[in-house]
């Protein structure tokens, strides 16, 4: 809804052809949807099978070395256009890079996906339009994996990853087409604020580009209910008194204003765009200054608290990765308001993809839930050469522009893991140095961090349990990072997914090499991830059949995230943020370490996630998922409270569940509990009974008065004397 | 010796009034220094005592916050200007604020020791050049201390610091004065190169800016033997083949071209300047990507291995300080010729103080000593201001654009423990995000650290005795940084130098509160630094009179500096740097870290740390500095190489002296050395036998045919029974 006020979609008819390289001609055409991938179109006109099947995937691999030619008419019907009306050909960004044709004339040279054209055909002698895109970039020398992705902004997801198939897509993206608008337009506008210290104004500067006659142009500022609250003049400056103040969905209202941008000769408004006014602030935590305290001395960790309006957060989130194989006008609205119930109030784009629309940031603006958004770079060493400085810069400049605006915006970041062992950039990086100078000049008011993990951060576990015998419970209790902002713990998915996705003669048991690996059950992260047997077997023994398989691994993803989340707030505010890895999937994965499977389909974890993000709870801290009947099992009781209202006193009842037995171990009367604050509570202690029906018991924390707060854990329970196994499939209370 | 090639000084008197503030009529004039400090006119005029001398320093507080009128009669005898020739004025800097008026008209509003002045006042009708020096800034509502200093970028050094006076001055810096120069004339050149990857081959862009009919200017290139070896025109670019490049003294020759600019009407250059052509970077160590290993996993720790053209080096230097309390025009080049002479290859320009002139870093050119210069910033929380970054920003561009074609340039660093808890700086302030952006945008080729420590380096300690009993031998054994930035070990003044500076009434015993106080031996620190007389005491008992406390602290210091220099060494290449706290002083301190008492007059530490930085070294790394007699003493014998030449093997025979008697402990045949490597030898072991004449014994390492690689360790040694003292003052190898 943000743009132009009256434009009128002109649709033509697209042809494709593929091409050797960049000079062959044209030997046939096939049918082309714009936006969109040649994948599809070439996929569709040959009339392959569904690539999210079995190892159909395969069908495409190379096509991305093929250069494309698309084509269409210049619609040069005269009579369509009015006088105050105007031709126009837009085209939104380019997967990767393309030349554009006008009648034969090449009339733009395009790379990325944040590159835009805006072209004027009323009168422009031809009438036919070319776009050539060039075979996707790979770097010399380099093998087939994410490497090839090291000198360039095309996202380096596509060229294969631990939940990604190899699968490189080439098209136009973004809004492509011909249009008619008015002659008098702005072609771009922005908007620029400076909140005062106190919040009790803000300085407001709009900027728009327009065609030339547009004349002088005035703007008016309306609130939520519509009332126009101040109007001020393109270019120059004017201040807001006691601006309503953008929230997440959390902590407030995200309320946004509209601007209208207004010509003298047209009663309608020529543009228009929401705005919220909002600071971010990367802050210390209370005590993020006492260390160092031994010399030789290093510095105090890098502030990774954020600060929204003058409130440090505890960020609950996650990390969206792309919806689809290709870049696509997929809504992601479901995605964000599945975010929303799950009480997140972040969403990390990361870095090995594209940056999304500007839709999405439309969604979070309204939703009320930010983002952090990375520059197309991770996991490589990307070079500090003049050819890839200029593609970068270029493209981060543009992304800075179109995105600095949205209130949603938390945080700029260079990409994901670049001071690892596996990417090998440092401090020094000319590409990272670029990208803080960039966001320094375009948008010093939004904070920026080199990469993530920086010092304090973690990145991981991945793994529910790790090579020293450790579940995920222990690993993090042991850890003390400022931000957990990757965390993973697979789970498969749903039998009928699986079902769908792996042939029915592959389908049990599942081994690597085929469907299973095509689809990240082996050979993805590890060989033995994501499905995991091992760790299935460590705890149940072996799994009979796809449906145990499925149940086992779903509640070993559910319980272990809901841990990590507790713990990552137990843990506030020397920790302030928790972002599992990963939120969504770009195709079916048999396992992955998402909350959902594709395309948003909650996994059992998604409701433990949710649950242990809900502003109030109260917690258990439990020192290790499975138990021994007969152990002495014991876990610290919490409560926590993410909400700036202190909580009055209150009681809590804990006890276990095993079968249809239900043993009270204690009632915890707390005192009030400070807003923003967690109190530690009495330990609960006691001998675990011997198993009757089940494989598990259940932990239960009811809050009196409060059942919105309850929680409940279910943990692994084998007899005293058996091997870790089960025999029965469990199906606790995590699927609904 | 760089710059415009034929000047002639025109020298004028200066006058000066002291004003209660800048709109003040000035009431008497004084004659004044130019350039000077209006402190030192003022007391010569006054005829104050030796300000070095007892309290005398505390006679000029407040003077700071007087405003100050420079005058002096502009020369126009117009025989003196021929007619090829222009009257012009040079100001080389202001310390801090002033305005420039000709003839009462303002012509320029300087800021800071940065700031430049060139205005051509041959035709100009002014008869007076005024200038009006602004009280110093003085951040609102700090107390007394550098804190006053934390909006500006004068340096902080001079509100007060553990080893310098609060003391702020005031004057103009640099070349001041009227000159007549060449009507035709080039006003400010550069030069800046690209090296190949492989060094084979080097770009130059000549830039110059020149008065306007000075015509196509064009340039040649002389080599050290001065044979032009290129020639090109200002403006283009031109490629010299096989370039000579620029080394440490330590690692090859310091090779400096000449630069010639020529004008077509001049046969003499107009122009010249030295150039040298380095690579430098900022490389991981070989197991730098090793850690983190665990997950939840951090990033690595950013990289501070130097690498100069490709070679990783070990950096032995120390921390420069002023050697003033007033800016002058002080010739650095005995200090200089001091570091090289203790085998250091950088020096750190510590954002504390300004920045050094040209000719400083035009004498680390020629001597081949690396600079590591910051910006005046300093232990403070340098806001994210508007006002405060303007002048910074513009401060930062004039600094870097005058240093960047120094080869001697190694590093540009934003300044000193700003991301410590005394700071409270972090990675998101502004300023050192627009410095970082400067360096990359005016100097892309030479390093940024945003400050010192970074990750991984060390600060500190400054004790020989730490608050668990440690002494630094032990500090720095259980250290494992990748670089000491800073360390230091205190130790007093000679007898002579402390007779000068503290007042005979005083002298002894040394007490807080005067003197003593005010050179820096009591309240520096702590309150018990630098003189540290508990830490005496804890190894000697009581001193007796001032020629044993110096004899004793001196010692601590020679060896403490030894131990480190030689533990970091050790430590290579996982550490790459040892630079003390600090070489120089500004002012006659009785105790201090320094190696050097004011103005540059070696302790005996100064030749322990220089015989620890010999690039090939017998060393022995010994648990604790002091014994017992019948302790089983113990140490471990290395070889240290710092050259790049593989040594063979050889012996080293090591033994143990005590007053007359000498005991071989081993002979160790050590194997070839690799170059750039240590060789661990075994650990000699002996019980240290009874104490005869003196309270010490001399570990000595002997190298069979080298004796220039020879070492030896005085140690405290007592006897068996006796609690820690000693009865006579020591005065072991160290005093020379």
């Amino acid at each position: 809804m943000d743009g132009m006020h009256t434009t009128t979609s002109f649709p033509t008819d697209w042809q494709l052809a593929r091409l050797k390289d960049i000079q062959a001609t044209p030997s046939g055409w096939i049918p082309a949807e714009v936006p969109g991938c040649v994948q599809r179109d070439w996929a569709r006109d040959r009339g392959w099978p569904d690539p999210n099947c079995g190892q159909n995937i395969r069908l495409y691999d190379g096509l991305e070395d093929s250069a494309w030619l698309y084509r269409t008419k210049v619609p040069h019907d005269r009579e369509l256009t009015a006088q105050d009306q105007r031709l126009v050909f837009l085209l939104g960004g380019v997967d990767h890079h393309a030349e554009v044709r006008l009648g034969g004339r090449q009339i733009a040279d395009l790379t990325g996906m944040e590159s835009r054209l805006e072209w004027d055909v009323t009168n422009d002698g031809g009438n036919t339009l070319e776009i050539l895109l060039h075979p996707v970039p790979k770097r010399h020398g380099r093998p087939g994996d994410r490497s090839q992705a090291s000198a360039t902004t095309k996202p380096a997801v596509s060229y294969g990853w631990d939940w990604h198939p190899r699968f490189i897509p080439q098209g136009l993206t973004g809004t492509v087409g011909f249009f008619l608008c008015p002659a008098v337009r702005v072609t771009d506008a922005d908007v620029r604020y400076e909140l005062s210290e106190d919040f009790s104004c803000v300085r407001l500067w709009v900027t728009a580009q327009a065609t030339p006659d547009a004349g002088a142009l005035a703007w008016q500022l309306h609130d939520p209910e519509g009332i126009c609250v101040l109007r001020g003049v393109v270019g120059e400056c004017a201040v807001l008194s006691s601006p309503r103040l953008w929230w997440t969905h959390d902590h407030g209202e995200p309320t946004l204003y509209r601007l209208e941008i207004h010509s003298p000769d047209s009663p309608l408004p020529i543009w228009q765009m929401r705005i919220g006014f909002r600071r971010v602030r990367l802050v210390m935590p209370p005590d993020g200054w006492r260390e160092p305290s031994r010399f030789p001395k290093s510095r105090s960790l890098p502030p990774i608290t954020l600060e929204l309006n003058g409130r440090p957060l505890f960020v609950k989130g996650t990390n969206l990765v792309p919806s689809d194989l290709c870049p696509s006008p997929v809504d992601n609205e479901p995605l964000i308001n599945l975010a929303r119930e799950a009480h997140f109030n972040l969403l990390r784009c990361w870095g090995g993809a594209a940056a999304p629309s500007s839709g999405f940031f439309q969604a979070c603006d309204r939703i009320g839930i930010l983002v952090w958004q990375e520059f197309p770079l991770a996991c490589n060493l990307y070079p500090d050469s003049l050819e890839y400085l200029a593609e970068l810069t270029a493209h981060a400049l543009l992304l800075v522009r179109r995105v600095r605006r949205h209130p949603s915006l938390a945080l700029w970041c260079g990409g994901n893991e670049l001071f690892n062992s596996w990417s090998r950039m440092t401090d020094q990086s000319l590409a990272l140095r670029h990208l803080n100078r960039i966001c320094l000049e375009e948008d010093p008011g939004t904070p920026f961090l080199p990469t993530s993990p920086m010092e304090g951060m973690g990145h991981g576990d991945y793994r529910f349990l790790n090579e020293h015998g450790q579940d995920v419970f222990v690993t993090f209790q042991n850890a003390s990072n400022t931000a957990y902002t990757e965390f993973g713990c697979p789970g498969p998915a749903s039998v009928e997914a699986i079902q769908k996705m792996i042939p029915n003669d592959e389908l049990w048991p599942p081994c690597p090499g085929g469907s299973w690996e095509t689809h990240h059950g082996f050979g993805a992260w590890e060989q033995k991830h994501w499905l995991c047997l091992d760790v299935l077997e460590h705890y149940f023994g072996p799994c009979p059949d796809l449906e145990t398989m499925v149940a086992r691994g779903q509640w070993l993803q559910a319980e272990g995230y809901r841990g990590i989340y507790e713990e990552a707030r137990r843990q506030w505010p020397q920790c302030s943020m928790a972002l599992n890895w990963c939120f969504n999937e770009p195709w079916p994965c048999a396992s992955n370490n998402s909350l959902l499977s594709w395309p948003h389909d909650p996994k059992p974890a998604y409701f433990t996630v949710s649950e242990a993000c809900r502003p109030v709870i109260a917690s258990a801290r439990i020192p290790r998922f499975q138990w021994r009947c007969g152990d002495n099992f014991t876990a610290e009781i919490w409560m926590l409270n993410d909400t700036v209202r202190q909580l009055p006193q209150g009681e809590i009842e804990v006890s276990l569940r095993e079968g249809e037995r239900r043993l009270e171990l204690l009632r915890w009367h707390h005192q009030d509990i400070g807003a923003q604050a967690s109190l530690r509570g009495p330990s609960v202690h006691c001998s675990l009974p011997e198993v009757t029906t089940s494989d598990c018991f259940v932990l239960e924390l009811i809050v009196q008065d409060h059942p919105e707060r309850n929680s409940s854990y279910c943990l692994s329970l084998i007899p005293k004397s058996s091997p870790t196994s089960c025999a029965v499939p469990i199906t606790p209370e995590l699927n609904r």
